[in-house]
């Protein structure tokens, strides 16, 4: 029986400003993305996140970003590689230390906002991140964006790794997402989204707007946790793939080209 | 054969802003307590303090403090409780990531400046950090300023504990220090530290000023990274150990009352 | 004609996170505190809700508080006096700098949070405080907690000041406030609170739950920016005012005692 | 009779941490460009340098960089354009309060790190940047590195500014610098700085290792406050420009082209 697993970045709140809609989405989603306290979230928030998450049963990754809270870790900085792997380790750290408090695990490892960005275009970059991690926790899974360079990377290091795509961005020939500024490049109605996701994972393949489809590795669809849309989206994609006879559970990771 | 242990706190540099001399003293001390980046450190400053002292054979201990970088953790903060708790599991948390990431494993916890002195004071307040770290690391060594708050915390939880004491403090015939704004309350010669330092390890008592020996775990020699004496000041009182026979090696921990 | 100012603390926003209801407010309010990016606000979220205020016709204060972003600026820190005064001064002048740039000026300072509660209770905070924002700007209007140290120190001051009440908070016998976990110490219902306030600006004075009225220089309510009753409550008490023939209009100052 | 100023970063301490010699500097400087608390010094570094500064007859500028204090803002970083306004006039402000408070003036701005290379070489980012401080301090002196995209700018705005020259640089036939990594690029010696610097300023032009001189308005010499020949060579420096009968004085400003 084929299987997949949901997504969602959580955790994102900050001392007395709240964002998302954790709780509601902790019971769609099978993986929690929890952002580490330098784009967002803080210590307090991490535990709470992460203590309801292990109550779910949903797993536990990190969620390390640029030291940029103000910009969200949404703007590009330029860090020497040495610095950038220690960031990824100490977030990593802040993060098992924290989940080791609530009794839970961290699972998988996901990049954040700019630092995804960058690391999904340039393969040195990506290493010196998953590399970083994979020293301080060698088991870990590795969630890249499918078809970039993340996970060129994570093929080449060996490591356990799950291909991720989006529930609600479309996509061009090459892979790559449509320009936020371009018609119909993110999906709002779950009644469109939600069935397309299927094919996807039906068919082990991205389909992009137009062109053919792209064999990848499709193991976990990542659901936006903020805005209006974001709990009718995640309830309708999961329900659809559970309608089609998918499973819905975290991913275990897979190891090589896909 | 008696031993003792010799600490100092380490990797206080921030950014391009140098502070201590960790190398030199990585060859004298047997644990460092490496800043945590809240109060001093950083990324880079831990990943070179701990691959340093794992390569001297220095135990390495987290050495978490406010979150106050300006005021070096040295003024008093005032979080509730589970605030207080997620701080100390934050902290251990990114030292245990920066640790594996070298090779190492964090030893010891020891508490900062205006942390150490609050926890020193209120039993609570101790039991609070101690009893968050201890979830994340059961079996850490506690180190706690002997004979306070903070030993009778350790004593009552049965954990692994070690009792310090300062090198050139002069302290009151109840084991607090002598104000720093009183004559005599920092000692800035070697030749009169050390061997007090060595008598008071053989007796297994703080020797105070006025009054009568207080019986205490003395466990660990608290040096001083900076400054033009802290170098001298450290090789004399290893000097004045080993002289008279006491090993210096880092400590083993013990549990309950001395 | 009597007339009293209408203040509300604004721009408490911070990156991508939300706070408050400053557009709506900004209708209603004829005063505003701004965050000046210590423990909420940042320099766009600064710029924003000043040039949204100028062209309102609200008046613009700094609100300087602790530089806590995670405790919101609520929790106490005990900074050197010469650090606090440097504190408020950094802030005002940021504050001043912002204003220019939008075509306005600062007119008021109110503390924020812990620090005011902290100069509330302590004549020589908030005389450091004080003192170092007449340093910046002589002219500014001080808006202080009436009938508290921070009355006090600003009488003996002589500069210009504002006295400030809560429009939904009960007050002891002794111009304190009840404390927020006895039953009565917020008031949530427009309709009795907005009528208790045009009480006290008619008598010139505080009217506690028990005792006596504590005559005080009333020249400004403070109401909340969030929170779901925060704008019914505005426009009551607005309304109420307006209503007994009490004019709602920036204050302008007063010097020495009431 | 000619005359040029003497420029140095200064107040870039934080808390603890103490970086450069500025006191000894100030004896030999005529501009001192203040850092604003973003990428280095507090608000007691900047009121301690302030009050040291004016004492000395020192001009003060504001020195702002990127909030990125672990990277000294030396780490290129990517904000919108209203951000980086904005972020320029916070800490403008800020040293505007600061100087107030010493009773002194801003009569400059200097960008740093980071924030200077980027501007040198994208005329926009440069005009957001100088456009922005402008609306806050019309009268205040740009200070631009001569012959490049801050200079360019300036010319534009009509407002008034000042040309800078490195004392230990060597330039590239265009103007650039050259390389750090390539030999000769860093003037270590005064003996050999001090004539050069003295020659360009009697040219009224830079003299590039190879290639024509190229004129440019040369108003102000930078010299580094770090180091263990910062002094020294200042002091050169200042020397040879005196003894060629070149007057050391702080620099009016000029407006449009050179």
């Amino acid at each position: 029986m084929t299987s997949v697993d949901l997504n969602a970045d959580m955790g994102e709140s900050f001392g007395p400003w709240v964002m998302g809609q954790d709780a509601a989405l902790l019971e769609v989603v099978t993986s929690a993305n929890v952002a580490c306290g330098f784009h967002a979230g803080d210590w307090d928030v991490m535990a709470e996140t992460m203590t309801t998450a292990r109550a779910r049963g949903v797993g536990i990754g990190a969620h390390p970003g640029f030291a940029d809270l103000q910009g969200f870790g949404r703007r590009r900085m330029h860090l020497p590689e040495r610095s950038l792997r220690h960031m990824v380790q100490y977030q990593l750290g802040a993060a098992l230390g924290m989940a080791r408090a609530v009794g839970a695990e961290v699972r998988h490892l996901k990049l954040h906002g700019a630092l995804s960005n960058m690391t999904s275009e340039d393969e040195g970059l990506a290493e010196a991140c998953y590399g970083a991690a994979l020293e301080v926790v060698p088991e870990i899974i590795v969630m890249v964006l499918a078809a970039t360079a993340q996970q060129r990377v994570v093929e080449r290091l060996g490591c356990l790794w799950a291909g991720e795509i989006f529930a609600d961005r479309a996509y061009n020939a090459d892979a790559t997402l449509v320009d936020r500024s371009l018609p119909g490049a993110v999906l709002h109605d779950p009644a469109e989204a939600a069935p397309r996701i299927v094919k996807m994972v039906q068919a082990g393949a991205i389909l992009p707007e137009t062109g053919d489809p792209i064999p990848a590795g499709i193991d976990t669809i990542c659901l936006h946790g903020d805005g209006a849309t974001a709990l009718p989206m995640a309830r309708a994609v999961r329900g659809a793939l559970e309608a089609a006879g998918i499973e819905v559970k975290a991913f275990e990771g897979r190891r090589g080209a896909p």
